[in-house]
């Protein structure tokens, strides 16, 4: 199977199995999906490390990237996935577009489909912007992060980076821990769906107040899926396979939910020291960008069980999957 | 003809009779001027629909787009037109670059022209800009929209969809009628020089303070141009072929010119209501971005009669046809 | 020798010898890199001398810009530089980007890397940044201009325009003067350091206020250098044979190290009267951007000895000169 032809794996089993023309939230996605996205992230990982790493096959695809929130990694990690699919790539940075003129998102987004996009990749502070866009769009949306509520691509790299760093690559039964504040994290809520689905025994802790909800979705224990919410840290990290800590957003405090970033590192911070309860190969993530010393201690970020830059460099490999699965749903012509 | 080749009617007819090496405004362009615009912009579309929408036409070609205000549509606009045209793009933002630092405009220029600039995109808060950077730039001045002076690709851009829009495609003794704030609007002055030039009846409407200047323009009456100035919405609408409402700036507010929003969209707003006396096949256009529920309503934005897309899609087209035209004024070595 | 092939040099005459990852500062380069880096300098002029003025020496490296001051030219330059070796350009304007949210610049870097740049071309407002930067990324650091501290590939561009700009092409013996605020700027310290390298008879002159800590480096006379400090403009300009004139941040008046801009203009600024006691082929320069009026007057600007807009250009040429340089040190896998 090569990614060059269009369709690669219609020569030889039909169509693509690939349904989705949109990826607005991880929800939607079956096993059998995560596991599409999975083979051909591999797939982009073996062009990433070609000398040139780039393919043609989104030549004459046109991407928009409409950011309404500043991001470093995510912008850029779509941008270059784009790029080395030979796409056409137009950024747009809402704050200083004509947005600022009070243009409507459903007005912008017609316009960015009448100026030729094929793909729209979005940011919004707003959650369930990225729907909104997707009802009036032609071609195909990508949430790349809205307001508290989802970050799909991110899950999905979190998800193949895992699989990556695991022995024998599955999740079953692996004790998963994400450390932090939940409430106000789309990452959180993404990875919780997609670590379950695939089977973790997923832990969530952090102080209550930053948990709210996330208790009722664990006790209602869909279909079988394991989901411990705490404010333990100890029990959290006890024999924990992964740890996941989240970004403390500094704004977080003006709104009484958090104490000082002090006591939050003191009680919560993810340090050395705390990581000895877990199993001696723990793999430890985060999304970034970090905190080092609150969230996060920097020996931790760096030490050799931390697949913190591997998180990055695979979020290229799955965003270009991505963009690959999505471009052919879209031709094929099906719904969302 | 075709675009591939480099100066495409050079074979067939003689030199491309195009003899302007910068866009400054619509009021040098003679009525063959603008039929050739309309010509290769209908050459540009048949480039659009292709799958690949890309030709080699200004490879080698350097487009600079230096936007002083905010902008999306027309930004990208000229961005995508130029790169279909296999041309190299630089964008620069003044806002974010060391023209904060209080550079002045012809340096600027002249440093845009010597880091290797062919073409130059600019738009400016100060009306006549882009005029002072003609004189200093050695290459081509696209006008991207000066203060309330002039924005002629928009201009071209609303006479090439008018074009395609009414039967024969003829503006010639047509009621067409520009709704709102003309005063301040570059979009109002140059799209009363060219539907004026193909001969058709225009109507300016809005409250008389947003009106100023256009009265004496109007009662020049040059070269049997009709044109009528009016605050009577009811007899501006009575029997319009065309009515194109204006963004109405929330800032003009401050100024005491406008009464509230509110008043405005009561007295002036585009409502279906208002719109049945124009005629039953009324073309609606508008040049974004739009304040909804404002200057227009959210249905006839949208009403099959509603060509507003459709100017955003054929912005890209006529923006290919003037880069291409300037191009080869600018090798032909002629003037402005 | 043709820059077409990976590297020239390799198959006439061995290894290219440049043995330096990372661009930080001049201090670091021997006289036989500076004829190097002018030496390839005068092929890329030759490159951009042509009708489409690309080479694919770096197809298939990623290049990313990240600054985090605003810049016009030097941003620009280093992307049209990329961009005509073939190489893929990222930009990343820190303030618009989650730097915003306090994330360190160790950890960016990091990113950076990890999203598979190959080089890294980066502008700070803290002096030694790049330093830092060069510690952790893995392929090649080129420093922008960091702080008060070093411009390198400013006094490249100075150093091969000079050499084109003065007969015989040799700086030895002949007498530059760099007139300004030399204590707020890199363009000045990073000069000092190459001039006087090529045996010019360097003079800096200013305000004694902003020629701090360069009196005790010029007494320390190292290595033959020659290099005098005054604030007697009429000494400085007599017989000189090149003037630099730098820019005044207006910023620095609330400092109290400046006096109005006017006292400075009338006693510092580069005026036709003053240039009368220099040489009668002296050559002008300035980094730009430009307060024309303040420090330069705007008819020594564009004097027929000012060569400001060949150092813009020249900028491109040296800066192709130095992305190649450094990509061909990075795949030969030589240290700092």
């Amino acid at each position: 199977m090569t990614i060059e032809a269009a369709r690669p794996e219609a020569a030889s089993s039909g169509p693509l199995p690939w349904h989705h023309r949109h990826l607005l939230d991880v929800d939607v996605l079956t096993r059998d999906d995560l596991e599409l996205v999975m083979r051909t992230a591999d797939e982009m990982r073996d062009v990433l490390a070609r000398p040139i790493p780039k393919v043609p096959t989104l030549r004459g695809t046109s991407v928009t990237i409409l950011f309404y929130e500043a991001s470093t990694r995510t912008r850029v990690s779509f941008e270059v996935a784009a790029k080395n699919l030979s796409a056409d790539v137009v950024n747009i940075a809402a704050a200083s577009s004509s947005v600022s003129k009070g243009e409507s998102l459903v007005d912008t987004v017609r316009t960015i489909e009448a100026l030729g996009a094929d793909m729209l990749v979005m940011r919004h502070s707003v959650s369930g912007a990225p729907y909104l866009a997707a009802e009036v769009f032609g071609g195909s949306v990508l949430n790349g992060g809205d307001g508290w509520h989802a970050h799909p691509s991110q899950a999905l790299l979190d998800l193949y980076t895992l699989r990556g760093a695991l022995p024998g690559g599955s999740l079953e039964g692996l004790k998963v821990v994400i450390l932090g504040d939940a409430l106000h994290s789309r990452v959180a809520r993404s990875n919780v769906w997609t670590l379950t689905a695939m089977g973790a025994d997923l832990w969530l802790c952090g102080p209550s107040t930053l948990l709210r909800g996330f208790d009722a979705w664990a006790s209602r224990g869909a279909a079988g899926r394991r989901f411990t919410v705490t404010s333990d840290v100890d029990a959290a990290l006890r024999d924990a396979d992964v740890v996941m800590a989240l970004r403390i957003q500094r704004e977080r405090m003006a709104s009484g939910l958090l104490p000082s970033l002090r006591e939050y590192a003191a009680r919560y911070g993810l340090t050395r020291e705390r990581l000895r309860r877990a199993k001696p190969d723990v793999v430890v993530m985060h999304p970034g960008p970090m905190n080092e010393g609150v969230e996060i201690a920097a020996d931790v970020a760096t030490d050799p069980r931390s697949v913190i830059t591997t998180q990055v460099t695979n979020g290229v490999a799955v965003r270009m999957a991505l963009l690959y699965l999505l471009a052919g749903a879209r031709d094929g012509g099906s719904g969302r």
